[in-house]
């Protein structure tokens, strides 16, 4: 509730608040930016030129000026350049071109290993913006923004992926140092169900405020908007409950995890332990997507596997709705693929250990986005990011 | 990050952001005001005069007029009026009067039921206030807001207990409507756990924005600082870890918890569970405080008993560090008493079960304000609330 003075000096409407008027309304006059922001009219018109002649705002098509009249409507130049995004997942990698409002132009998927390390990943990712500019007809001087995903915890201050179970050789390596020579723009980097999470909030549930979003893939992690913005924690590690401890009535012993420890949900219910226990069940499955596809043929071996896989994960959700009280939760990853025996588990627990009152209104469904919920909320943030008002000046002043 | 227009039309420094301006300083001078906000000579001039105008601010001190020069020099006027605030536990109250800052200047504290429901309890707290009053020479007139907490969950907007498991007769109860015809001001209600969370916070770690308060008292609750703000979760539900549910290998049967569940961590790690515990193993205890006294008395069983206790409840707070994050982690209530036997287990649990990247910069404490964080916490809450810059202008209208 307490606004510091340093803050309160900064309340008065500068270009970066006049530009975020823009990028969130198709056009506006000169008039409205003055009733928005309460600036004078000559303080008006001088943003509005400047922002003009950076070629973030542009005269837009109603009110053109004719006869040498100045143009009355503007709107901002989302096709004034082009976003770049990669999510990178354990196995697979997504990348996209987006405009400047933060929406897919165009996008590509390729099969990668993370364990890999950062330069063969960070190589294909490049390879793929490459194409993608290429076939947009763009160069990558026009690249405003670069925004990567990654599988594991970020130090979002630092950019750094930090002590990332699964991603051998990622730890503090230096993502933005690797485009540096690439590309002359900012370099964002976040814990990909941080994006999902974004995603999925600013798409579906734009009225939500506070949003769990899980993503139960390969292994299992979360995301978490909450009063409308993304949480991280203090040090970027929030939303880890792929290794909250459960204990499992009919395990004879604690599985090990990937992380080190023993009794994690992911251990249990994560797509990788689903692919051991399916093997040593005999049945044949290699992948996380084989694991899938035979629980949804209705194996009864499989299905109860996933239904267990269910309360598991469902157990790790209850603690979290109790504890962080959300409206919604979202369940991405490719098990969310297999809703029906899935979700029949984590409902069973949710409403079985929270308090009513935490799940009275709380909406458990599955994505809305699919698996493209990681690529649009690395290209949404990114955007808001590039162009946050704290920023504009410089980047005006540059342009 | 993105700036709804209706908030920028608000961004213009108003009343209330110059009264808050002199609620976080000593005093100020309109040249400072002015320099502070961007406001213009005239435009200050003008809201000072209403803020002296309503009393909220009075010449100070320093630089009085002498010789008919207006006064340059003035300071929030928290001797204006008083706060009342009520902190209810599930056995004692403790109330106080505090200034217009939060201060707390005098206090009183009684033994209550809180199952004995809302009329007895608000009546008794009406009856504190009546003396605190009276000692310092003050009418309900004067009275600015009152604050009250209570040991349950609370639907902040409503200002309603909601489905309270250990405070019968209170749920959806209208404590502001009670009282309604004693005193005409503003009430606010919330759960105790975030009065203390916001107390510790704002006095022992101004710095710190990502903090996770837990009582361990008769109960086990939780309170969160997020981002430097009260976290209440969607319905006011949010921080309720005692009833994340646990699995304990030396347990024959899951314990049966207040709530209604089993294997909760209250029911095994509560006041109220130790109480049970201790009587079952022949010793004479009655009250939570009985089995701190034993505890720190060095009984053998006593002791076995209280390390479980930190083990089980390092359980839920290790999943709380791994879905939060926090910065710290402050332990209050009754048990925090024990701190020696009790922190070991707490430790030892968050650092066995949460990342590494979570834990390294982690700081797990005990309370510095001993059992006052909830009061001092309400009465800066109240403070906060009813000076919110929005607030101030229909404040100043009224008076």
């Amino acid at each position: 509730m307490s606004t510091s003075p340093s803050s309160l000096g900064a309340t008065v409407a500068g270009i970066g608040e006049v530009l975020q008027l823009f990028r969130s309304r198709p056009s506006l006059t000169r008039a409205d930016v003055i009733h928005l922001t309460g600036l004078s009219r000559s303080t008006v018109n001088q943003r509005i030129e400047l922002l003009v002649g950076a070629e973030l705002v542009v005269p837009s098509g109603e009110g053109t000026p004719t006869g040498g009249r100045p143009a009355s409507r503007f709107t901002f130049h989302y096709q004034r350049g082009v976003l770049l995004v990669a999510d990178i997942g354990a196995t697979g990698m997504r990348t996209a071109l987006c405009d400047l409002l933060g929406n897919v132009k165009d996008e590509r998927e390729r099969a990668i290993d993370v364990a890999a390390g950062p330069d063969p990943v960070l190589t294909a990712a490049h390879v793929m913006f490459g194409e993608l500019l290429t076939a947009a007809g763009r160069t990558p001087q026009e690249v405003f923004g670069i925004g990567i995903g990654v599988p594991g915890p970020v130090d979002f201050d630092s950019r750094q992926v930090v002590s990332p179970p699964i991603m051998s050789g990622w730890d503090r390596y230096d993502i933005p140092g690797w485009f540096a020579d690439k590309y002359s723009c900012a370099v964002l980097v976040d814990k990909d169900v941080n994006a999902m999470a974004f995603g999925e909030q600013r798409i579906v549930y734009p009225d939500v405020r506070q949003m769990l979003m899980v993503k139960a893939g390969t292994g299992i992690g979360a995301g978490m908007v909450l009063g409308g913005e993304i949480y991280r924690g203090a040090d970027g590690a929030a939303g880890d409950i792929g290794h909250i401890q459960v204990t499992v009535d009919d395990a004879a012993d604690e599985p090990i995890c990937r992380c080190g420890n023993t009794g994690c949900v992911e251990a249990y219910a994560g797509g990788w332990a689903l692919v051991r226990d399916l093997r040593a069940a005999g049945k044949e499955v290699t992948t996380v997507d084989d694991a899938v596809a035979l629980i949804r043929t209705g194996d009864t071996a499989a299905v109860r596997l996933a239904r267990r896989a269910g309360r598991i994960i469902g157990h790790a959700i209850a603690d979290s709705v109790s504890l962080v009280n959300p409206r919604v939760v979202v369940i991405g990853g490719q098990l969310a693929r297999i809703e029906e025996q899935l979700f029949a588990g984590i409902r069973e627990m949710v409403y079985r250990r929270s308090l009513p009152l935490a799940t009275r209104n709380l909406q458990i469904v599955a994505t809305r986005l699919d698996n493209r919920s990681g690529l649009v909320g690395l290209a949404l943030l990114l955007a808001d990011r590039i162009f946050a008002p704290d920023r504009v000046e410089a980047l005006v002043a540059s342009t």
